[in-house]
């Protein structure tokens, strides 16, 4: 068993990082299973106040919009929203327009903003050609924004599979100790990659077993399928870090999903966006000012914290989802219906 | 002067590389100075038949969509549309629409498909928070494209400035000779970047002149702006070069833009994606299959016409764009008038 | 247990991609606990006859010669030398020299060699400041190249440490079937990373176990260190991948060192190089040749390769080591006396 | 003509940049023509206090040490030196050995340390194959460090060539105001690359012209040669700039390299290295301390300054050349002798 440090923060969520809240749209009707998922990196306006983060793409078969910018300036200056890969488009329009409503400047005596939507396909349970999110969606998942919310088969999770199970949303977080003082790292994800073959839960190889059992029981003849689908780790954290250091950071969200048992399949898109709620960017700064330096020599136990988070988020998108079925008769299995 | 090489193609156009159609669907109504414009690499189906693609972001402070997964497995399995920065979304969304109605296998039986779009900000002369570009006018710029297309105050280009002057759509090409036959490497750009003063006219330093020309006469008040705005440059060519290769290509559109004057600043998205149409990449091709290699040795020569035909392509933006009036009574001036 | 194919190559080496030979030189003489270990990737003038490679820097923590230009032409001109890090200068040396005597023409009528020399530290067993390492000790790995070679506590492998436990030279293989044709993958690592509580047995999770063990016994007092002191990854193979796609493999090395349980530590500089003998570079080509490309709707079976061949060839580096005693008394443990 | 800021720093040089000293050992006998140059960032001891750095490696032709873990930690630990390609080991193994020197603690108590040797071929003008570079000559040129220095053929400079004139070693400041402050950003370059016919002097397309003269007068027939060769540029800054900002700086040398009239030819190692003496990083830092932060919205005017000072570092490095003979009889003709 891998080992689970007791050191979780309050809620074992990402909502533990001070400031964050996350919210969800559902949409469950027949072959319409999909949604949006919010998060609120902090309260006050973000395109006036951005977060420093960082992005690493680890597999890139994916189709978010935002990245290169945040890849450049190090900063994020929206919310972030999930959803399915053909809703892209839709979610991205329907952030730009609730960015527009808060800041008159845009587009008028300042630049434009850069909307972050990261995506899976979640084709297997929902009519994604259908294109079912509408802009409304996205308001109502922003709206929803809280620091308690469900995990499992909701919001952009609602359609999506994991380790060919149901998987979708899921998080957790640890507690990092530095100069004395509690810091937090949250994770979450939007779980839909993997081969049952290859899952551990919490360690143990469990995946062959599960796979035969689902065979002899006919529950489903797709979880032989390849690692198609992509996995979005989000990462959150009140340390100090830079953009150069969250982005090693979020490179450790990888391993946290390997883990899992993942292979990082050549069809996955394997993507994980950190931010930082410490040191934040105003939108009009032109001075030098002072801020908070996090010391690389410690890095390690912010490692540790997020391979742990990940690791633990990836299981609990799962726990967390229940059976469900969609397009075509097609069907998801609920890991704890299992175990 | 820059030695204009004069072994350009036969129209001086991206279209010179067979194939290649490029159509505008533009929108000139007092504040609204917008549009979309297309380009078509190949005239059968994208996603059936992939273009080997690579990807260079000069400066990442833009919003393009699909530049993430051409990075991480060098093809391009759309036309490539530019538009707006805040009509990203609706353009996004109506690519998708585009490619859905093509390939009924999208979504059931295969995989999601990778739309690419690319932006400049027009909102110095272009309502852009009014978002004006609706899904209609995405498939209308698609079917406009033939091998003749305008350039200047077209298409995506209608509401764009170059060193502070009218920019927009250009284009140029260049032969390459290898092995006695001819290759050929075309250019198109969407300019909107650059200070006046920095401006140089195939290596003539004229910005300053130009600028002075324009106080004197009390054109416009706006020509003292800073570098913001951004760039897009499309590369195309019948070299076999394998993804590498054209990452290495594109990233010399970049010496293009600097020899017309540019500082890549910071608030200028400059992004280069370059094509090539040869060695197309079967959607559902699971053997090994032999392709044509492109040797390195002979690069320079490819790196020269690529430099040329991106500084003349800007060049041409501009001289065919004409003097435009949009919002809030801004205007630029056409190149053309100034000289 | 991770499912370990049981399609390995016929020894379970590197040396089963054809032309690839290994040969080591061992330092072995009280504080003096290092040497030189070389890769050949084929058996011609690797200067006149290149292969295609990659590099994938998963930490950056190291001091490796050569990768830059790796990345930059997809090309491997030398062999690759392992060694310790104090001493890449005199191997970097070396390695030019033995190139130079073979290549009259470089530096005369042709350019310069990027000789590839990749290292770890080994200074807890090693005296690493002597700088032990003689520029004959290169001649004499290059010339100990053979099909057959040593692993554990051997040539670079000498000093160094894997989990707080004897590491150094270790290699695995895996076939993968394409088109009814064998191909194979081959891992070769110099292991000296990791913690000795995260380490994983083909799976299962008995560092801690061991760790218990240590310190019972009184074995050696330093296995609570911090993740130090890197890993090299060497993947072969005779898939005929193009440099993009053997980076895409590169990456995967992440996934089979996560396996057995690193963290990716900060201080430890984890980097893959993967090569292919497959479509070589004629070093004085200026043709456009006929080359094999790789379906890409087939590489999850080589990262599968890639992923179990660099998790077996890790755990081979520390079952093959014997403890091993060094400078100041310092000690590791070999696996093999704790299982 | 470009137009040259006048607020260049009081000596026109990097070392114009507090803290900064630069240190030539030439070898100038008959075949031999080459040497060191040290660049010391500051006067501290340089392992216990790292620089901020980045690395952006513009055309990666090269073989220079150390980058690899600049652009994971952002840091520099040791003087930087430059040297030809050959000689890089030799080099790197005479920094080693000045580091282990000053630091009894590296490769004991701590780990070890990060070279950083950068070079260009000279083999030109010099028999590069001969190696003629020892470690005295390494230590002799870091002695050599001082804030006057030899401009031209000097110390690394000595057989290099720039458009195939002679070129070296260049140097060139700019000064930026900010927050009523001025800093400075200075350029150092080592020049090898480029073609004669594309040569610019402060914007004057003169290299046509200054080829056809040679030509007339038999100066010697060697100037039609292709871009090789290579160019390093650093850039110093007292400007507060993160790892990040710096990459993004270190990405306009390009534009300076460009505006001389380089194409960036596939052959030439076209690297910058940047960094800032302020917000020094303590090795053994582990507690959370303040720094300054650079605002990203002015750093268009440190863009301005790095893209000035590159240009003119090159055009300097030639200016202050004098007409060189070497191996071989060949010869490369001062530019003061064309003028």
């Amino acid at each position: 068993m891998t080992k689970i440090n007791i050191n979780r923060g309050k809620n074992n969520s990402i909502t533990d990082v001070a400031g964050v809240t996350v919210g969800h749209l559902t949409l469950n009707d027949g072959d319409v299973q999909t949604g949006v998922s919010a998060i609120m990196p902090h309260q006050n306006n973000m395109f006036l106040s951005k977060c420093v983060a960082a992005v690493e793409v680890i597999n890139g078969f994916g189709k978010s919009i935002g990245l290169l910018q945040v890849a450049e300036l190090g900063q994020l200056e929206t919310p972030i929203l999930l959803t399915n890969t053909l809703s892209v488009g839709t979610v991205c329009d329907g952030l730009v327009k609730y960015m527009l409503k808060s800041n008159p400047d845009i587009g008028i005596s300042t630049g434009t903003v850069n909307p972050l939507v990261m995506e899976c396909n979640d084709g297997y349970l929902n009519d994604i050609r259908g294109q079912h999110v509408k802009t409304q969606h996205v308001f109502d998942a922003l709206a929803a924004c809280g620091e308690a919310f469900k995990q499992g088969s909701v919001g952009a999770g609602r359609g999506m599979s994991a380790y060919k199970l149901k998987g979708g949303i899921g998080s957790s977080s640890r507690l990092v100790e530095l100069d004395g003082c509690d810091y937090t790292i949250g994770a979450m994800v939007l779980s839909n990659m993997g081969r049952l073959g290859d899952f551990r839960y919490f360690g143990n190889a469990i995946g062959a077993e599960l796979k035969q059992k689902i065979h002899q029981e006919n529950y489903n003849e797709e979880v032989d399928q390849g690692d198609k689908g992509s996995i979005i780790m989000i990462l959150a954290t009140d340390l100090p870090m830079d953009a150069r250091q969250l982005k090693r950071l979020a490179r450790r969200a990888g391993a946290g999903l390997v883990k899992t048992g993942s292979q990082l399949g050549n069809g996955s898109g394997d993507i994980c966006l950190a931010f930082s709620t410490a040191n934040q960017v105003a939108h009009y700064g032109t001075a030098i000012d002072k801020i908070e330096r996090f010391p690389e020599n410690n890095i390690d136990a912010a490692f540790d914290g997020a391979i742990e988070a990940v690791e633990e988020a990836i299981i609990n998108s799962m726990i967390n989802a229940v059976t469900t079925s969609g397009r075509d008769g097609h069907k998801r299995i609920g890991l704890s219906d299992l175990l």
